[in-house]
């Protein structure tokens, strides 16, 4: 019996593009690691995520453990409805779906607007989870690049006009990460946001808004596309991921009534009540913004640290971003293939991820190289800096 | 801007089935839920969680916290493995998958194997979830009977051989809860077993062995279907749901591992650490089997308050399959519209599942109902079935 043969068509053609594997091998254990996009062990409250736990025992006793019934489930939609006006998206209870993360509202959307001729189209690059995702439903992309202000919308207007003279299919959603993006830490700026904004209007397509750095800027938060958005084209995604915990898997997605119960209805693994009920707990017990103050600030020190080991220890031939926000930079190494470069660095001890792993043409990121400033500490950052400056300084003598 | 036109085709297609609302209206708060496929509150380890969490955080910190990182995440597998040992399945790591409930499994599966043009087969009555996941994605269904002994294998055969005669399409699957099935309680023979695998073999179809009910024999386990597998054909899906509690959205899948990584290629939501680490720290420190053997005699009590009550309160025109395990018993009242005589339940303060939702072809169901007797506490059972049958007893009266 050929056990391929059972597969559906659409799953045969999807497992064509499976990466031949992990895009990093093991780190050592004393690697620094500047390739986790994990939030610092020491900033995640597991602390007071106990005593939330505690908290919801004591006082639900067993109505978490149901698959109903916990008066917190509603609450974390209402929790999460305050913390979306506070960036200026306005939902009520139906426009909101409460997902396992940001990565399931992707794939949530994915698969209720994307048929097989559909063109997606997308920031290049872009968050390599988004990829892989949508390569599971198109192979169909309209990719544009990013510069230090984000999605160049003039080169996709460009292309949107070309697309439409040639009589080629138009895009039938973005997605994109406008605010302290992964991999490049820029964000997208207002003017641009709005010409994304009007483009969509002008061309009929939807905006998918990846928000889950939007509330780890360092000054000011930038607007939402969301809230910019007078049509209703857009799906506001966002995730408790980077400012509470990952492992809670706590995401969402705001949108148009009708395409919330769709994709509600697609969800089907009938929620996380006890998830959910002890994230309501915890955040009941939280001052929102005195945490992300907090956060801001910690994670601003940590840059610092990052951007000045850097400028003290890279070559001049390296270029970067100056983050405002987020958990990144991008780097570029000009005439470095950088997975190469990965495999020296890990014999030195300092880990981050190759470029190519973010583009959907990996040959356009042989180049470039996302550095984490979110997990290691200060000390281990600049150690890390100062490891992969020479690194880099050797490779750069050998071309 | 029309917003569904923003679907894709078979969001479309799939959309049409969407049943109008709940199958149940909101229930009055004293009214005897004998419609709850819920674990019985006395029997959800709230109090053993708790400390499990408490334990977790003490040893762990931060690490389930992380999206990987935690050593109980791996140590749940190991644990799974063990119990489906005992189930007579022995699976390597890699044929295995961790999902959120048996529910997000099916999904998967349908995912991963159902194309528009796939027949699925499958028990009528089933698993109401079941048919609304399988629906999403095909309009082709063998629907075969169910008696006391399950799934009428003699039936299946003779509509297979009928189909091959025809030239009709054969099923890609079969979807079978072989074990105390949702809704009739019914359990399949050993030898319907052996004949099912067969006609899988003769047939060259999968088959999707729904195992929630498994371990909730009153006396001994039936054998797994996989473990009688020889073909590897069959995709056990289990859930720790009914012995365990439905909040912490732990199930999985086990089979042939090209098919294992596919479905955990499509499930992107990045798993779920936080709630498998707190599963993983409870199993450690609980007697699974002494577990088992408790919740099996208290439901075993429960039923037998319920086959009592229905024996000395229901009118002979009634009839009902008696169980062996699970949660749930089967009752046919001929003649009677089982979803008008939820209306005058209701009204008298008792609620059950009308028979119509666990059909493909709702019109099969109208003078069947579930009672479920997990749930309730003996007492309310009693008094439920009481009431109820007082209200079937003046419906019959009307007739």
């Amino acid at each position: 019996m050929r056990v391929e043969s059972f597969f559906s068509k659409t799953t045969r053609t999807a497992l064509k593009n499976e990466p031949p594997g992990e895009w990093i091998a093991e780190l050592p254990d004393d690697c620094i690691r500047l390739s986790s996009g994990y939030p610092a062990p020491e900033l995640v409250p597991d602390e007071l995520l106990k005593e939330a736990v505690i908290r919801l025992f004591e006082e639900e006793r067993d109505l978490p453990l149901h698959y109903m019934g916990s008066p917190r489930v509603p609450k974390l939609r209402e929790q999460i409805q305050e913390r979306l006006a506070c960036r200026g998206v306005y939902v009520l209870g139906e426009e909101l779906l409460i997902t396992s993360g940001a990565c399931q509202a992707i794939d949530l959307i994915a698969r209720t607007f994307i048929d097989a001729e559909s063109v997606v189209a997308l920031e290049s690059p872009t968050y390599m989870e988004a990829l892989e995702i949508f390569q599971n439903y198109t192979k169909d992309f309209m990719s544009i690049p990013v510069d230090e202000q984000g999605l160049e919308t003039n080169l996709f207007e460009e292309a949107l006009v070309d697309r439409k003279q040639k009589g080629l299919p138009l895009p039938k959603l973005l997605y994109v990460i406008p605010s302290f993006q992964n991999p490049t830490g820029t964000s997208l700026s207002l003017e641009r946001r709005r010409h994304v904004l009007e483009l969509a209007s002008q061309y009929n397509f939807l905006i998918v808004e990846d928000d889950a750095y939007g509330e780890l800027g360092f000054n000011e938060a930038p607007t939402s596309l969301k809230a910019l958005d007078k049509e209703d084209r857009v799906l506001h995604v966002g995730s408790l991921s980077k400012v509470i915990a990952p492992g809670m898997r706590i995401g969402w997605v705001a949108g148009v009534s009708k395409w919330i119960k769709a994709l509600a209805w697609f969800k089907k693994d009938l929620d996380h009540p006890f998830a959910q009920a002890v994230m309501a707990s915890f955040l009941e017990n939280t001052d929102y913004e005195k945490r992300l103050k907090s956060l801001r600030e910690s994670y601003q020190s940590k840059c610092s640290a990052l951007t000045s080991a850097i400028e003290e220890h890279f070559p001049e031939a390296v270029s970067w971003y100056v983050p405002e926000g987020g958990y990144f930079t991008w780097v570029k190494v000009p005439g470095v293939d950088t997975a190469k470069l990965l495999e020296k660095a890990l014999i030195k001890g300092v880990s981050f991820v190759p470029g190519k792993y973010f583009f959907l043409n990996q040959a356009d990121g042989m180049e470039y190289l996302r550095l984490s400033f979110s997990y290691a500490n200060e000390e281990e950052i600049v150690e890390g800096i100062r490891k992969l400056g020479r690194v880099i300084k050797s490779e750069l003598k050998n071309i």
